[in-house]
């Protein structure tokens, strides 16, 4: 399980300080996802907390379905080759619904917009409730801050997207994830809370280091948290999930300054800034 | 079928001039792929070159398998909903394989290793044929600099992927691509260079904003470039495939630097430097 996160490999450098030279690199494997032993899904990631994403994105991606996890395993037990690592079962004793239906859909209509993917989200997910999260642009930046001396392989590889869970009062980084996939960081962090039994993550604060797609929003949502900053921006479809869930959602972190995009400013004129 | 790809939103800056204000957003849709009527996928993507994007997803997916593309359409031929420009058809006239079984892979065996995926990728493409692609850094970095002014979305909104193919012994960039995600803004110049009769790319050279993953060389390879160029680094698995392809990978390319991560350096410092 000790799987190596990282490979060095010999490279050509041009330009200033030509010549060859060892880099380390970010190891990128094939990873199965089995749902009560149907194949849901095979993404590529860097390997490592491999349990959290399988979890976590069965869970964000609705496959669950609200089913309790029973046991989370590779497809060996005992002595194995490589490729047992490669492969996650997650088991709910076959009562999460068989998710194949749901991989595939044919439809004979002429397609979606993106309201009927975020109304897609609102006939599975109710909105986000409680009291609003606190947006305050000088706990943020602590938190990038934090994050960033918390992501190991980004240290030693330049190259990685990390995505993290933290209290938006304090500032404090409770959870760090890396991953080539900037949406494999987010399952991971999602599945650790997961496991943990700390869902929905009411009144915590999603980081990623990149930027915010609806993918990202979706799965902050399905997970329960209340707010989601990102490095870099958002895409319009983002914004008007994040809204219409109910998430707080701040772009553009850079330096000392930042985007809210939701809620709308005039909600929120008053209470950040 | 001018559908906008940016948007503008209000948001709340925080921090120094802090303040409510307009921002262009970049427009992420889903778009419905189908191959002779099979529905393949439902990708979230940037509008805009939308024939491009099906094509290039479904040549470098191996899903048309040498088939002729004899037409592509959207799913209304008439004037129609907004959802109509959200699904793309791709008509082999159903000479291309169905599509169904490949992407839903069902195994008894302990999963994939990066190996694997490799030789899963050499058993229906050939390496990369004919002279070594010239591999000099000045070239590279006019070739950024070019991309960069060509990406109008990028100019608007600080937040979007480029592609783009390139001549790289002149530096000469043909083809600039954006969108939300990585892979569909390479697969829109594959798909554009397939539908101009101009594949396979051999000799000419891919262009990305972003990583190298083992997907965008996977796409290289399908489309038959000679050289991958990224702004920021490969993965392992990505170093591994381009090597096994015969493609040329350089990763890194900041500043007036590089490195190049295939072919091995041993086979080449002294072309290159």
């Amino acid at each position: 399980m000790a799987r190596g996160r990282t490979t060095t490999v010999m490279t050509t450098r041009l330009g200033d300080g030509a010549g060859v030279r060892p880099d380390r690199l970010v190891v990128e494997e094939p990873l199965e996802i089995r749902l009560d032993d149907h194949v849901v899904t095979t993404t590529m990631r860097t390997p490592g907390h491999d349990y959290e994403l399988a979890v976590g994105f069965l869970l964000t991606e609705g496959l669950l379905a609200g089913a309790p996890v029973r046991t989370v395993r590779y497809c060996a037990t005992g002595p194995a080759s490589e490729t047992a690592y490669n492969v996650v079962t997650v088991s709910t004793g076959g009562v999460a619904p068989e998710p194949s239906a749901r991989l595939q859909p044919t439809t004979s209509s002429c397609g979606l917009c993106g309201t009927a993917s975020i109304d897609a989200l609102l006939s599975r997910l109710a909105p986000i409730a409680g009291p609003p999260v606190p947006i305050d642009v000088a706990v943020l930046v602590r938190v990038a801050s934090s994050v960033r001396a918390g992501q190991e392989l980004f240290e030693v590889t330049g190259s990685i997207h990390a995505a993290a869970a933290f209290d938006p009062s304090t500032g404090t980084v409770s959870l760090v994830r890396e991953d080539i996939g900037r949406h494999n960081a987010v399952d991971k962090v999602v599945g650790r809370l997961a496991l943990d039994g700390s869902l929905p993550a009411a009144g915590l604060g999603l980081f990623v280091s990149g930027r915010a797609s609806f993918e990202i929003v979706q799965k902050a949502w399905a997970a329960g948290f209340g707010l989601v900053v990102a490095v870099s921006g958002p895409s319009a479809l983002a914004v008007d999930t994040a809204r219409a869930a109910g998430i707080g959602l701040v772009g553009f972190l850079r330096g000392d300054t930042a985007n809210v995009y939701a809620p709308e400013p005039a909600v929120v004129t008053r209470a950040v800034g």
